[in-house]
């Protein structure tokens, strides 16, 4: 027998392949069919994520990874406990924007934190709650900095990871999808470069195989 | 053979326990001497781990245990890495005001936390890094409470550490004598109701003799 579905459903790929924008939408079709969604991301969300979200953007703080990783895990014991959970138990759907995979991916294979010790704290941190579904938007890395690129051009603030990371586009990409490779059955692969309106109309394809909707 | 003792003494006990008078004390006759001294606190001395301390303390952030004991690691790999270990290359010795048996008794024995977590972190957190003396400052807890109520009433801001772990004092006494206990090489404990010049003048003998000055 299969054990019930949690309706969690985490986005993950490279800055700037379109998660926002694909969660918006997903959003928008699960609440015209009255479902209740709420959307997280991390860092952030709760008081504390949002606080810690500040710290490890900012240029200022060079932090080494594993006090990184300690506060990526901070975060998200304070979202699972003041949101996920409360949210599953009201059965609301839960879209995130990254989770455990981009810290294994960040934090593991490009800041190169042994993954053991990364899977032990994820699993510490999220109280072994795990997504039923994880789409993995894939873009080539070209086009991840091409649209760093184009939307930094209209703001002010730099984001520290987001500069420490963008030498790494290339291994990050592969670091995705070799983890997609090793769980077939959570991760559904979309190229990310078609259009928004085709990459939403398949990822509704699939929450609605996934979940029987 | 013995291994060569780094010149790293923490000092442990409940609040108000006398800590910051007596490193100040010990940094005095250590320099008097021509030595090098760097004192730390946890968490704090950073600039994350001040940061973090702001965080904690704060009554806004209720944080759940495990969320406080991440902010926790953070700030030790921190202080770790830019202050201890560089400290310890140039020969200084290291006055730490609470290092990782304070985790073991506030957020394992009080906060419940798996003591064998929480070593596994402290450990990953300071890169095995020990201190070679802990001057454990022993007091009974109504001590412990009247000095807490003293101190507040030239004080203009809460403290959610403190104020969550006042009805916890005689639990932290013992959790720390047991520490004591397991580790008798590495503890000196000391009854911290006697006068400062009398602490003072027993740890001063006790480090002499630990580090054969």
């Amino acid at each position: 027998m299969e054990r019930v579905k949690t309706r969690f459903i985490s986005f993950e790929g490279s800055e700037g392949c379109g998660k926002t924008t694909q969660i918006r939408l997903l959003k928008k079709r699960l609440e015209n069919r009255g479902e209740k969604v709420v959307v997280v991301r991390e860092p952030g969300t709760t008081k504390l994520g949002e606080r810690l979200r500040k710290i490890l953007k900012h240029p200022s703080f060079s932090l080494s990874p594993l006090a990184e990783l300690f506060l990526f895990e901070a975060s998200r014991v304070e979202l699972i406990k003041q949101v996920i959970e409360p949210g599953m138990a009201e059965n609301s759907w839960i879209l995130a924007d990254r989770f455990t995979d981009s810290t294994l991916v960040y934090q593991g294979i490009v800041r190169g934190i042994p993954l053991k010790i990364i899977e032990q704290l994820n699993a510490l941190a999220s109280s072994g709650i795990k997504p039923s579904l994880t789409i993995l938007l894939d873009i080539p890395y070209q086009c991840s900095q091409l649209r760093i690129k184009k939307r930094d051009g209209s703001k002010t603030t730099t984001d520290r990871l987001q500069d420490e990371f963008e030498n790494s586009l290339k291994q990050i990409r592969q670091a995705y999808l070799d983890l997609a490779k090793r769980e077939p059955q959570r991760f559904y692969l979309i190229e990310g470069t078609s259009s928004p309106q085709t990459i939403s109309a398949r990822i509704w394809e699939k929450v609605k195989n996934v979940f029987e909707l």
